[in-house]
């Protein structure tokens, strides 16, 4: 282990843990409600030397061959896997994950790292012969320079590997700053990438709060920015990055609606609401937290039979593998997804399971908050209007699915949906014009796999290119067009050769 | 012809002409000085007009089939063949071009129609089989909705079709605003889409100023914005369109540096120079602007044979084609390249061939300025940090090629560039690390086809993809990725087959 | 017109029509039973002299730069829809199409030469910067050299169009064998790819028979044969051309099944198949000549409206637009489809509708049958073992989805298919698991849009890659990868700068 | 170790090492000329066997995810990397390769697993929406079933993986038939694959002669064949596999050029000759066997640098590392080489260097021959016809490039080539205009990495598609287009909702 609970949790610069120890916060453990550690919050001048030792790192490893860049992505995949538990028993301690859920967002970021693994074929560029007579052109797609990703809590592991490996399989060097608030398994996987062969300055690990944040926003080496959080500093993080001449993609915030169709079947939907809407206590920007159930019947259907379901979830502490999911991030946290429960209730809507006041044997201190469901949510409340990130599925009901759509459609969010229909032309009509950027058919958390991309629509995402896949390595590349042309070769026509000096 | 010279030009609504009759500003002939014609500078209100047709003709183009929006395109290629010589001399009159260059510049828009024409491939998607069991995920890219396009002076034919024949293909509808001095050749292009079969509302043209640009820019229909214009525009296009939502391509200015080295073929080089440099007066954001040359010899063997060669150099009026460039657009912009070359000469440099006072018989009220070749230009003048945008070639002598391409990278700009050499690694080396987006191997204005992209480097484009080809596909869509798997199927395992109803 | 009814239909050498009067056979009017016309038969000179011209065009049009290349396929689209009418008129007199199909056959035709347009997207070659330390390399893909095409009578337009377009435009020429039967239409589309400013000698036609396609099989100039006819001369034709060192696609036989499952919309799967299997009197290699209904409820339903839905069904000369379809090519040819019905009678299969005596007013010597509806068909029946030819649909029952599929992927042939259903799963599952090269989800004829491709599996095509779209282009070039490194560059680090001689 | 000298080296049939006594044939260790092991020959039933058990682990492979098959190659290639030194050993034993030749043998076979890593990408299809209105269409490419490698001595290693790892990860089985000269490396790498996690029966390998080779020709199981070896087997391969409807794509000889130009940098060229012309004893379809130079001046300079350069090369056993090559296959091999060095002598050429009597301390009974350099060597001379496969440099001489060229393209084989020069113009001409598959500009073994396909042009390669890399995935798997239109929703329009049963 990197850290232990009475060390201050540093920064990896230049491949090195360095301790900025002018100021720290506490990192909690969210099961216990106790603070386990302290973590360094890194000054201008650390983050200035991380940038520093990136810009350093940038010409060699910009020269390494792509497949050479590729094998140091093998290696590390290896050495995640090698040290899984390990890593996710960290993430449990500090964000409060079970080890399964733990596992499953590991396994994501793995599959980032496999797609990195592919940089030689997918940084191709476009090649034409004779565009005029004699005159060739071509399109690379060249790195960048030093890019820096910003990253939040929910995915400690999952959301940095979106953004490192892959541009740093293109060609650039990075600065990462986690989130303050779970900074050891992202920490501990920087230096496992190192380990596994990777030149030092590369990558480059900063724990740090917002003087961190606007120094990579406004400093002029940084070339691009990575972000995922939520929409109003997305906003921030994208405007102010744009200013200062950066490329910048900056995801946000999310309300997934599902539409449960008269014709699904219905246990089927239900079985996959569970784990859509309360794994990760729903603190997932894919977590589904709106079911449209359409007609009556098929609401009454869906809340019967999810209450039901509901009845053997267990929230608990992360050491538990027969928890279903853990505690939410932070006490103040906890108290906003209570308050939203208790908003609905107050605007009207029914809650017809109670998770605001959960027992957890032994954990009383514990940010704990239980599997809720609440029905006859309608769009004018506020716990409807804005994202919960909680264990919370409020149930909409309408009489079509047009109706359905445009509820959809209106929100804010446009991040993930899903349709739960037997109807081949339900389904393409619903994915044809939702106005959502990640859309299931019968599936609850469409989150693209790694070879595909991941992006929401509307306030979900500020950028033109969505995160990883192939849209990651166009964001962390920017294209060349060369047009050459020869002009008479004495050497060819004998010229050069008839004359020699 | 759309318009007379007693008239006034108005806009392009819903398939209609319409006048906007509160503001109006003069439309000069750049080789007379006089003014032609007078311009309507459209109202919010008539913006917003125009915004509202384009999101009403939205949803019936955007599902109208690929192929058969292609069709359209196929079409129009016919119409603006058939009407090229009428297009010309509308350029001519208004911008001061003449013929052959005019042609040239049409010809180039109608390489980004043929480009069109082809959508039906461009707008493949990427589809995966068993992204997970029976699980399947495709990514398909649908049109973004209303988008519009702001387009400067020096291309009128050109840069409009960059954008609008893309964007409209790829299924979105369009409100265009050309450049209010020479407005007369856009509108009659848009006129013959319209002819070759456009539904009404899909492209309409705003003719304006300020107010149009802020209406466009702040409308919460319109979704993305491309503009080619000068880099301060461009900054604020870009920060204003981004703060309102929209995606956003800007192209600004540029400084363009052809490097010679000593192997060149100097004949072959300085022939090239001619065109690139002086060619539409230097008015071109490709213009050739700058001629580094390493080593003295080099320099003294350059600059003696471009003076020999620009000799036979004509400036005059657009009618008539042994000109070999026209005036530059007004009085004022001639002012400002005259300043240039002044202060040049000023800050001790050595004006070689003297363009400040040009004679054109029978045109003494024109605009024109003069080929002009200044020696021994150094980077801190002025006239070499800024963009002159007229007929002016500056020479800079170096004695190394790192030098030379030093002084490239650490110019603001990056838009395109050029190398003059015989040697494989010369231009290899070149081409991979200079910080320019479009990059010549002995081609001096190596503007990409148009199914490649366009685009410069540091402060000559903001966003993150590049202008046509195949980044313009990807501008004018948004990615969406499904994710489908369908449930155990009674029909096809007889349960529904067994008991029907 | 290129021939009138007393001349002889010549070949196409060099840009001028060739008679060679050796031998002829007469082209007869199937509506009529009368001779129209005779075709000239070239001998292996004449066919000799074609692979000739086209060899001596070859090194110029292959260093036409595509962009130039693809302009004359703009011109060439734009001409064959300005003699549309023209060319169904010649379809219709020699192959008996009504004129809606012969204009749906162009149609496709012309869809092959769009996508021939977009020539210069489809020949990028791939670009990799450093595959090894400042070595790069990239593949592009060069034309063939001369390429040959042997069509069949069915589609006298569109396929001679589904090769030759698209060969020409990636750089080769071409000879072209049409079918002898119906030669005009396809002589006259060559002669406007002429006019459209092809050079002479690019595209070449022979007429011709066994002595023309062997001559092209065996021709050690000819590079690459694309074939389209019935599986045993495909199967000819590819190994001839193979052991002559020749690239070869050759397109064979089929016996289209459409799965008729329990949930379909029964009368728009009955609508669809009026025109799948009785359009073109059924001769065309995506007919669909089986309907496959599960259960023996959907099968009486099925049945009992085709019956009904057949009565108003009108065959007679191509004349007449009213018709819904025109006679067989032949006397020999009606005679086989009538032998085929009967066989299926005497093997105990019901002929429900009965179309071997169709009375056709005023043309009692036109080669008619009519549309005929034969049910319980069985897989041991020779009428379902080949391939009929004719307006004839067949109708197998079985008991399950299985067992439809189990007898598609039993058939020798593996063209096309289709299921009508309402359900995803049904279709993904029908999708994935047929061993069927074409597929159609409630669309009976599922023939590609030519910027996908067309090609079945199992024997009825021989060959890796398909005809028309991607595969198109992959067919007719060759991939040819370039290794680059230039040693250390005297030129740029001054050496020869420093030291000239 | 899989095998002892005192055993018989069996066959991999579903997981297990089979043994089939009935016949088998000796291996020789060519340092020493001594037999070591003995090398089981399948009988027809036990090739028919692995054919079974391949297809019998077809249906559950075919449908696992490509994201789990390609983890199969993380794996896979992680195990190669633990057991290099190993399989180096073993390659070094039986063929004769020094172990850093060896060494680069296994890690570009390892390249091709990296390779087959990426297949989630590399296999998606291209997905078009609204080909017509509301229908979709989409081009998937499936697997083909059970597909057959039959492998050269000369890489043991690599070729199998040229072909093995990339056509499972595709979702076919394989049965590869290795070199019976060689066969224990090869055979101890498909048991690290089976370690790595394949299935069983997803990998078989027999060893074997021509019976072996003809039942996998034969038996209607198998769907494709890829083959490396030489010209006239690759021709019977081609055509037999494609008589009995197999995909095939078969490897031939080679005669490989290198123009020497007169601009050449000559120290860069004699020493990049070195290692092309001799390493691995030039017995690779790579190997540089020619060397044209252009003009007397540079065929003098280039013939005695060579000679001096030869000087210090080692000839000698596998075992020691300093040795720069090894011996050559089998005793008749070495005297065939031996004749054509004889050969090139009587016919008037210059023997520069003589290895036909190479002097091995220790290792009288090796297969030895030491490098030779031929000069004057002409186009009619048989050892210039045929491929040597030895360590044998011929000198051509010409006058011009365009001479050297036609010499190149005139030849039977058109494999690889490379050109030295400095020049820009000249290794355009030359990639542009040479009748060769892999052209090197100053690499003089263009061999494509694996993210680029391997093929020769002429004789050298039969087929359409080249080997590995993109071209390799499109072998491995078949085009199927799916054609969709959903019949009006009831469900969507709420129909069914409206009136439930």
């Amino acid at each position: 282990m990197t850290t232990t609970s009475d060390t201050t949790i540093g920064h990896l610069i230049n491949g090195k843990i360095v301790q900025d120890a002018e100021r720290s916060q506490p990192v909690y453990n969210p099961s216990t409600g106790e603070i386990s550690k302290q973590v360094g919050l890194a000054s201008k001048a650390t983050v200035e030397e991380a940038i520093a030792t990136a810009q350093a790192a940038y010409p060699a490893w910009r020269q390494t061959p792509p497949l050479k860049r590729a094998r140091v992505m093998f290696r590390f995949k290896q050495l995640l896997e090698e040290n899984a538990d390990k890593i996710c028993a960290m993430i449990g301690e500090e964000h409060g994950k079970i080890a399964h859920d733990a596992m499953g967002e590991l396994q994501r970021g793995i599959e980032n790292v496999e797609f990195a693994c592919g940089i030689p074929e997918l940084l191709k560029g476009e090649y034409s012969k004779n565009v005029g007579p004699n005159i060739d052109s071509w399109s690379e797609f060249q790195p960048l320079g030093v890019v820096a990703g910003i990253t939040p809590f929910n995915f400690p592991a999952m959301v940095p590997m979106w953004m490192f490996p892959l541009a740093i399989a293109c060609g650039n060097t990075f600065v990462l700053k986690p989130s303050e608030r779970d900074p050891s398994s992202t920490l501990y996987i920087a230096q496992l990438l190192q380990e596994a062969g990777l030149p030092e300055g590369v990558l480059n690990v900063v724990n740090g709060d917002k003087t961190a944040v606007d120094t990579l926003l406004t400093d002029k080496r940084i070339k691009a920015v990575s972000f995922v959080g939520s929409t109003p500093i997305a906003e921030y993080i994208y405007a102010t990055a744009n200013a200062n001449g950066k490329r910048c993609q900056a995801l946000g915030g999310a309300k997934n609606h599902a539409i449960v169709m008269p014709d699904a079947d219905m246990d089927n939907a239900v079985n996959q609401l569970l784990g859509a809407a309360f794994g990760s206590s729903g603190e997932r920007c894919m977590a589904l937290s709106v079911a449209v159930a359409v007609g009556d019947q098929a609401a009454d259907a869906l809340v019967s039979k999810l209450q039901e379901a509901m009845k053997p979830l267990k929230v608990g502490a992360f050491s538990d593998q027969s928890n279903d999911f853990g505690p939410v991030i932070t006490a103040q946290h906890r108290d906003k997804v209570v308050g939203y429960i208790s908003s609905s209730e107050k605007d009207g809507a029914t809650v017809v399971v109670d998770g605001r006041e959960p027992q957890v044997a032994g954990y009383d201190n514990g940010f704990f908050v239980g599997a809720t469901l609440i029905d006859r949510v309608t769009p004018e409340m506020v716990s409807y209007k804005e994202e919960i990130f909680g264990p919370v599925l409020q149930v909409v009901r309408v009489n079509t699915m047009e109706e359905a759509m445009q509820l959809i459609n209106d929100h804010e969010y446009g991040n993930g949906t899903c349709i739960f229909t037997r109807d081949g032309e339900a389904a393409r009509y619903f994915s044809d014009m939702i106005e959502v950027g990640m859309v299931g058919i019968n599936v609850p958390l469409p989150v693209p796999v790694a070879y595909h991309s991941f992006g929401g629509w509307k306030r979900s995402l500020f950028g033109d290119l969505h995160a990883y896949g192939p849209d990651g390595v166009r964001f962390y590349t920017k294209r060349k067009t060369i047009t050459q042309r020869w002009p008479s070769s004495g050497v060819r026509e004998g010229v050069s050769f008839a004359f020699p000096s």
